[in-house]
């Protein structure tokens, strides 16, 4: 492993960013991500069975919250907040006072670059969010604040300062994101394609964002991160980070701010069982179909200026006009509101709520 | 150099694409590519001086037409083809009777990949143009259709059969395509990036398309494929490619067809002059600003069910918002019907007008 060492002397965002992580077991994983993580602060969203204690690696800076916890503060809005699911973790989303949150999930590990170098994911997210994006017009050489790029001949200089970047979706080596239907078609298929790009997602357009290694700025975006209803008592599973992304990218795009995709890739060690995925995903393969004509023609209306306020309306929306496909939407629109209202409670009051600190 | 062996023996699409070439110089740059283009057809377009000889190396199958040759067989029809300005390659597109066009500049070389393997760029246009695009909905892993990819977790099902793809943009690695300001301000940056992907552009985006290095079906999108009125005479340069791009990918968002970016690189030997781009490109960096509003707001009636109904239609538009602008926009209006009337008489007699054929 690299020593601390390696690095550098102060680490950009120390003290604004949290690096939110949902789990249910011992965060050994940690380990591999020492050199790049210690100096951060962990929120740590213990899924299932709360009466478990789950062992943080020594020397980490974290706080711990369990479902006894999520309950215990938010009352009875805590129903908006998915059990047995890892969409749990937007619940660290709400608690941060950060401005900027790095999630990710405790099977990726430290991925290499071509040269064989181990990638620092979350420098990578943080450079990501703090260069502006390019949504409405598309450079073909990638995102043209990399370093040795820049826009290319016929990009209109209008545009060239870009547009504040809200969210950065990093992607995976090994284990491919696949759905089960693919898992199952293609078992032994594993992502050995470094893509060295970043780039921005063109406005009106959707994406399926993953929740398994992203980053965003929660003081932009937050409150559309809802990672929606799934789990324990709910008819779907696995459509907690597409759901947040289709919100949130409808957002972003009416409020003018970037969404970027690409680099860093993490390592995904372990697929999950297709088996136990498609029981998950069923309802969700016929639900997408509709969703995403949804999503695609949502448009919202210019009095909605705040992330609150467009998310609110866009939870009428959903109850309006998906209602009709299951009433799960109904339901989940609710706990749009809950959020909403959760969200603004934590938020505004400056008081940071307490779980179980180190 | 690789030796002819080093091809499959049957190269693909051998009687089904044209390679056009606009130059005012001998073609020894073939030399290079003879291992990739000698199978197949090359049309020759000899811009400036018409009386001068130009080289082709031994070996090519090429037609090649001078200005005496457009003039020849276009007549009074031959104004809408620019004049000392690579727009005239064009021409080519029309007096192609082939399915696929591939173009290329002579002052692009053969890029390796980063394993130090030449790239066969003929050969990874095809692939792109075989493959369907995927322009509804964005997937984070690229071309799902490449080996090794597909779709991933959230990508609807129904959108997985993809739509054809009408365009294929490629890439170059040092020198990149810069505009005029970009190259007096960063004159030594080289493209040194190889980003292993390709990508469909999003329905509804724009981008910069550069003639450089590009493929299409010509049956599909051929009449759409006008560089527009450059060069002598005319007050801007270095927007013919940019013209057609726009143009282009209006029309294939209106008909349900992909245009897709990335691989392959070819090697961009040499940085043309910036203060003579400046020159160039002047009027274009303003109107830019019009073009690309106008463009992202044109919309297409259903009744424009053809790619020549639809630029005519285009055309029509063009003549109505852009003339206030410019009156050179009111000039290239008329040239775009003129492009169309003649591209129909070309290629409705099923007769094929012949140049210096070899």
């Amino acid at each position: 492993m690299a020593s601390p060492s390696t690095v550098p002397a102060t680490p950009l965002l120390k003290d604004e960013l949290d690096i939110v992580i949902p789990t249910i077991r011992n965060l050994d994983f940690l380990e591999m991500w020492r050199p790049f993580f210690e100096p951060y602060h962990l929120i740590i969203v213990q899924d299932g069975d709360p009466s478990k204690t789950i062992k943080v690696p020594e020397g980490f800076d974290y706080e711990l919250y369990n479902r006894n916890d999520i309950n215990r503060i938010l009352g009875p809005k805590a129903s908006c907040i998915s059990f047995k699911d890892s969409a749990c973790r937007c619940f660290g989303y709400m608690v941060s006072k950060k401005k900027y949150i790095f999630t990710i999930d405790d099977d990726c590990f430290v991925a290499k670059d071509p040269s064989g170098k181990e990638i620092n994911a979350l420098e990578q997210h943080i450079k990501n969010l703090l260069s502006p994006s390019t949504p409405n017009f598309f450079n073909t050489l990638y995102d043209p604040y990399r370093e040795g790029a820049d826009f290319v001949r016929g990009y209109p200089f209008s545009l060239r300062e870009g547009v504040a970047t809200a969210v950065s979706h990093g992607l995976w080596l090994n284990i491919p994101d696949y759905d089960a239907p693919t898992q199952l078609v293609k078992p032994r298929e594993r992502n050995t394609r470094y893509v060295d790009a970043v780039l921005s997602i063109p406005k009106g357009t959707l994406f399926p964002m993953c929740g398994m290694n992203l980053a965003f700025n929660r003081e932009l975006i937050g409150p559309a991160m809802y990672f929606g209803l799934m789990g324990d008592g709910q008819p779907v599973g696995r459509y907690d980070d597409m759901w947040a992304g289709w919100c949130m990218k409808v957002i972003c795009d009416h409020m003018g701010w970037g969404v970027k995709t690409g680099l860093p890739y993490i390592w995904h060690s372990k697929a999950s069982n297709p088996f136990v995925n498609l029981k998950k995903e069923y309802n969700g393969i016929f639900w997408q179909e509709e969703l995403i004509p949804f999503f695609q023609s949502a448009v919202l209306p210019k009095e909605c200026t705040t992330v609150q306020k467009c998310y609110l309306e866009l939870a009428k929306q959903v109850k309006a006009k998906l209602s009709k496909v299951d009433s799960y939407f109904d339901k989940l629109a609710d706990a749009m509101v809950t959020w909403i209202e959760a969200w603004d409670e934590l938020n505004s009051t400056g008081k940071k709520p307490s779980g179980n600190a180190k």
